[in-house]
């Protein structure tokens, strides 16, 4: 139940993966502590800079000499007029005003900007020799794949359903990390529509496992042994983690945020794309009502940028209406406990329940 | 793992229910071979007369002697405009014509005449003493649950959160089913709105197991040991399964219906509330792409009762353009088994993975 060929080839003690949550959650002291007692640490690197992702990496190796992940988005194509950047940035005008955010409009990433970062992220992956790369949102190009293969560098891509699985084995992932729709935060869709791809794990574990022969990492709405054990029997080698790290100390999650998960309850959860421009799964707050008759929200990660700094100011004020307050579907199992412990009642409670 | 408390209350030998599937799909010969090999069979009387359910009754008993469920609809108050109607009917007009659909509209559901239909089941269920009685919608007025609790029928509720779970433990059923956001056919939910009900398995078993006291049975994209296991692993009783018994021979689903699913593929399935006025989970056709653009579909059920020639004519012309094929998530796991060889085969592969 704890250790199969997927902890032998990533040299972990346990099927367990901390997600690669983006956004500061995935603070060095998190994915250190998380790869120090047994599981994967994964940095979520997905808005960071490559300076800041290489200082990252630095700072978990001081902590632990143990493998840990990066994950990274795959940069995609998209379009947005000025008019749709001005509609939107008129739309959060009275929320930036009563939040008292001040300053002009930030500047936007584009797709080139968005591919040269991702291309320099790569880089620092490279080169700081990080053992695992994950990718979301899509396949990642062909030479990249082959520049990190060629290093010997463990290749996870992301899906949300079997097709998207069978093409991601086919572009020389190592392991496929599947989605389900509990999951929170950002959908990892890319061939399959939103809705075709909400697909919950009972039913996408063991249609995934029956097509594709690399070992197959389950996400979403798993929270403690019960759930380790479940996507084990359903086929999966692993899981992965995320609400339930994020609420755990060491987490980087803003205390206002890890509050409201510790008091949300399963049906407080809606999918939104207001916040980013790409559909999410989080905490329905006074945002998320305010822009819901909004539908024309540039796309991600347009969007993204243009709300970043009313997020900020509402986690500034510690209010967490205008906070993205991702989050998959099983809150009501959320602990603060540190990262450490969670771990090793987690392990104990697995021996516990398969005895 | 194939027995507990909850088959010692139902008297069965493995904790595995038939989901009783309205419109036709139930008959006799399914319920009677589910129950006569040791699972649960369960007549869908949702839809039914109660001349007809009392057949139905009559019908199991004379193949089986073992306990079998009937499960009804709890009425709801609904209220349609005239002008609502003739507009459905003026869009599904063009369909009718298509299809050849010959004859004037039928006579229209009040919820006086659900009511009434739901009590005269409900005294055919007492007359004919059916062991256990499940409802789908909503909880079971006070006056009904005391009646049948006076005769000792075992009461099951279906639940989509946990919130709706305990309000159904409260008002006294003995059996919670828990119905999965994979779930084909209709969703269950009567509190929530329907995204917030939109759960996963692996999220709403554990959730909705820590906080009711009474047996738990996970509906939901559960079609082989592989879910069995996982759902009693996540704190499950039993699993209750529609679409895996829907495709076995001696369902009464149509042909082309069940050729359908066996084609299907996991992201091929949408929600629609087109056919029925209600949200429910089946493979998307032309039918639900005609509707998609008309949102002001009439309440269940009498959107359902208006398209219930051109869902029949579909059928009779093995079209599966315009039919209902209700599924979960979960088609590739598909069978065209015989139930009898489905149960067993079941069974066994469950003492094969636990060994």
């Amino acid at each position: 139940m704890l250790s199969n060929d997927l902890t032998a080839m990533l040299q972990i003690d346990y099927p367990i993966i901390q997600a690669p949550m983006a956004g500061g959650i995935t603070t060095p002291e998190l994915v250190s502590c998380v790869s120090e007692h047994g599981a994967l640490g994964s940095i979520g690197a997905g808005y960071m800079t490559p300076q800041s992702l290489r200082q990252h990496i630095k700072d978990v190796r001081k902590r632990t000499s143990n493998p840990f992940s990066v994950n990274v988005f795959v940069p995609n194509a998209f379009n947005v007029s000025m008019e749709e950047v001005e509609a939107s940035v008129n739309q959060l005008r009275p929320i930036r005003k009563a939040l008292g955010v001040e300053g002009g409009n930030p500047s936007l990433p584009t797709p080139a900007s968005m591919k040269r970062n991702f291309e320099e992220q790569i880089n620092v992956i490279l080169e700081e020799k990080v053992p695992i790369c994950s990718f979301t949102f899509g396949v990642p190009p062909k030479e990249v794949v082959a520049e990190l293969k060629k290093e010997n560098v463990i290749l996870m891509g992301t899906a949300t359903t079997v097709n998207e699985a069978i093409l991601l084995e086919s572009k020389g992932m190592d392991m496929i990390i599947i989605q389900g729709s509990e999951a929170g935060g950002h959908r990892g869709h890319f061939l399959a529509e939103r809705d075709q791809s909400l697909i919950g794990l009972m039913s996408l574990i063991p249609q995934v496992s029956d097509h594709v022969t690399i070992p197959v990492i389950a996400a979403g709405g798993i929270m403690d042994a019960r759930g380790l054990v479940a996507a084990r029997y359903l086929g999966a080698s692993a899981v992965q983690m995320g609400t339930a790290f994020l609420t755990c100390a060491e987490s980087g999650a803003h205390p206002t945020y890890k509050e409201a998960i510790l008091n949300a309850n399963e049906d407080d959860i809606v999918l939104t794309k207001a916040f980013s421009g790409k559909w999410a799964r989080g905490i329905k707050n006074t945002f998320i009502d305010d822009m819901k008759d909004y539908t024309s929200v540039p796309p991600f990660p347009v969007q993204n940028t243009l709300t970043s700094a009313i997020r900020k100011a509402s986690a500034d004020q510690h209010n967490p209406a205008y906070m993205s307050l991702w989050t998959g579907q099983n809150p009501r199992l959320a602990t603060d406990l540190s990262a450490a412990t969670f771990i090793q009642h987690l392990v104990q409670e697995v021996k516990v329940i398969t005895r």
